[in-house]
């Protein structure tokens, strides 16, 4: 078998920010390695109440591996073709796979199934939250994974004229998905203002204590039409008071502003959003959904000298207002989290406190406090 | 713990057509990483059409993953005692696993997953094929993956005098199952003829060039009992035709004759399949399969100045020739296909149509078009 | 994206005896490869015979991949902050995920999913036993993998005065479960006298020949309730007899007294173990289970020049005694087995007869001869 390429290239390694990372002398081709576990320890229960009959079930203090990650990326045959797969170990998932072409900032490209950039909650990796996991609006309102491509930039003028886009086209059908499920496509944009003239990383906490603050404004759009009414990691599924949809069954239209700021060891996160669900197969049946989250962190060594460095102390307060015939419910969350950082995000231990309070109109709220310790740790 | 041998050796890192590869200074221990993305469009949709109903169904344009492999291989304890396994990473299948003693070049012998070198254009790897994926006739011939041992080697006498053989036995279930059905194995044998005095490896497209012209003529025989009357990559399965079988119901013998051929930028390859299902549990009852391809691709930069360097053109024509009770539908496929080396078969474009017309004896034909974009890339 | 840390770090590689292995300048972070295959031949089958009905099914030879693993370890951040992960790949199972921390040695503590070190036989990795595989009593009396925390430590005083502890706290649900089914969690003690005041490791075979001799007494005991009887690679099951539990159902005390030995090639090992099984769920109706083997190996080179270096001998009596209404069937092993070490655990050949005599009270006895030959290397 003769090579059809110069075949031998010497390889240099290093411990990085992605793990141990080989590069080859001429820059072609690159290989970052990282894994990464997340426990987690939670009482009475590990999941947000979804239902009024999650209150009253039997409590089942858990602990879990609740992640654990091979991370491989890299380029290859020039610095600008980007490779990166991701896989759940303990789900024997594959829950990342993209080629991007970033040759020029202003106009990338990337192919494959990854998060779509929507929401800056659920874009933000799970090893770098804020708090233990999401808000209790995560669940109605990501589009979590999707396969498709998507054009993206960086479009940087003078002064505070400085802007990201984002523009995709995806199947609609969620992780794990081979087949669209008719011919009807996910399409989806996100224009995103950096005010402050910095661009801001989807990343929580403001563990580089910016000197300069940081800011982004953004507005999102999606429409897609398709069975299901949610997403989450495990693919396309249904929200509450929806059957399992046939194809093309739901026409689900979505938008949200979002805004991120971080300033001197204070991070702040903000989403309001909006989702319509038309059911194609009942007389264009139409439900409204709103939701949002806001979300403040603060390391409090910046204005007291007794504050411990690594200890970060962050806040939520989340709302959801479905509107459907067969749920009403509003649900609230408020949660109180302290990260400590041993090393970034690398390696950060968060203890969060979560109560829950449901109000079903016209009827006896519910309301339930939670308890979640976590140990993320990459290497 | 201490240690029984020599634990620490000294490793030196190069890229070369493997992907990342580490090799101890004394040569005993080699490790080799590559992955690699295959993303597929195809309109109106990606599989080969199987039964009449394939051509009046919904059109479902897909855009999709279609392979995600990781590729591990390598030496241990040896240069000769060689690893390799192969891991589909979207499917969270183990595809390949082996151990090959190969000292000497004419009697090697491997153990293990692997699949059988019965067919030509099954045995080339989805990543070096000339098409965007197999022939029609691929589904009902071939015998994919199977666990087992196997003899193999490379005679070389003066001038022509050049032969390989294959000889293996296995378990005949297909990949994945652990145990054999009954006390029934799979025997197989291949005898290949390099007749230019050169051996041609399981590749498609001639990117080498040839200067000297290389030939391969292939004799091919199988005959297994097991429940099964086709394999795929997702184990046993049956035909058209055929319900799942009982285990040991079903003598199946096969063969094929083969031929390939490259020379400079002009390749070759042919098989013509002959099967014979014989039912056990109902009185011999037997069918014979017929089937066959011939496939051509040339890089007309050869001829044409003004052609580009990377695009080769290639065509393949194939049919299909059941003689069940139950299905008699005679099978025809041409393909027309352009491929773009980027960087031959490590990184490229492939765009082809296809036209499948099937005949049904004393019934109207059902014809289709269909058209897939496909890009392959290792690193 | 700013980096947090210093990101870029000098790494040097070497193979060792954990597989390819890469160590950063500064000793933080270290990352550790190593694949395994095992292969295994088995007629007239491979499981050990359950219940009666195992001696007079269809006898199916098998030949298969018994194990494809892959073990990626090391320590992150701080030598001591150790991290290890296996996963099967031809189950496509996360078997072990673990984070320790070991800067102590007499008090170490550890985090995850891994085998719990109740049973000498079932601690030892299948890659570094002795016989094929472990005894007929494995599968009614070991816990397997769990999930949950530890405490460890080695105590060394004075000359004899050398111990090792364990000390667990585990969901008891068995690999693979992410929640608790009840609020009961599993205790788990172990207390090891090295009594020649040497440690010996979970290792079979002594292989190290060792110059002066090692030995281990240790007493275990645990207490568990769930809806299992017993524990697998697959997590948790019922014992025969049984039905699959309701959350909580079984209350389950075990305790073994176990013994090791090494010394100039000649190995020991002894387990003799008692469980009770309470079912909560009618009256508290309560069976007693008793078992044991014992383990013996020698390599008679040491004693007979004529006998090759890389052979040992090895033999084990087992016996399983159930005592509940359904099941009083008791249930003898006897073993012998030859391994031909090509270099150490890492690559060897294990041939082995088994001879398995079941003794149903006021019943006819049933036998097998079984035959199995197994393979099994890392790189």
């Amino acid at each position: 078998q003769k090579l059809l390429t110069d075949s031998s290239k010497a390889v240099s390694i290093k411990y990085g920010d992605k793990g141990f990372e080989f590069n080859t002398a001429d820059g072609k081709f690159q290989l970052q390695i990282q894994g990464r576990l997340q426990f987690r320890f939670a009482t009475p229960e590990d999941q947000d109440p979804v239902t009024f009959d999650d209150f009253s079930g039997e409590k089942k203090p858990s602990f879990k591996i609740n992640r654990a990650r091979l991370k491989v990326g890299g380029h290859a045959f020039k610095p600008w073709i980007k490779y990166y797969w991701e896989y759940e170990l303990s789900q024997s998932n594959l829950l990342n796979f993209t080629i991007a072409i970033e040759k020029w900032e202003w106009l990338r490209f990337q192919i494959g199934q990854f998060k779509v950039e929507y929401s800056r909650e659920r874009r933000i990796s799970s090893g770098e939250q804020q708090m233990v996991d999401r808000s209790v609006i995560n669940r109605a309102f990501t589009l979590d994974r999707q396969q498709g491509a998507e054009f993206y930039g960086h479009l940087k003028g003078k002064g505070l004229a400085d802007f990201n886009y984002w523009a995709g086209v995806f199947t609609g059908t969620g992780r794990g998905n081979t087949a669209n499920d008719d011919s009807h496509l996910m399409y989806f944009g996100r224009l995103q203002w950096n005010f402050m003239g910095r661009y801001l990383d989807f990343e929580g906490s403001d563990l580089e204590i910016h000197e300069k603050p940081a800011g982004v404004l953004a507005i999102n759009g999606v429409t897609n039409q398709s069975p299901y009414t949610r997403f989450s990691q495990a693919g396309g599924g249904s929200l509450e008071g929806y059957e399992n949809g046939q194809p093309g069954q739901y026409r689900v239209n979505q938008a949200n502003i979002e805004t991120a700021f971080m300033y001197k060891g204070f991070s702040w996160q903000n989403e309001i959003h909006w989702k319509q669900i038309i059911d194609k197969f009942n007389n264009d049946y139409t439900d409204n959904l709103r939701g949002y989250y806001v979300q403040a962190g603060y390391f409090f060594h910046e204005v007291f000298d007794w504050w411990p460095k690594p200890l970060e102390m962050a806040f939520r307060n989340a709302g959801y207002f479905p509107n459907s015939e067969q749920d009403q419910t509003k649900k609230r969350e408020n949660s109180l989290a302290f990260n400590w950082f041993f090393n970034g995000h690398k390696n950060k231990l968060t203890a969060e406190t979560s109560y829950f309070n449901y109000d079903k109109t016209g009827n006896i709220p519910a309301d339930e406090w939670r308890f979640r310790l976590q140990w993320d740790i990459s290497f």
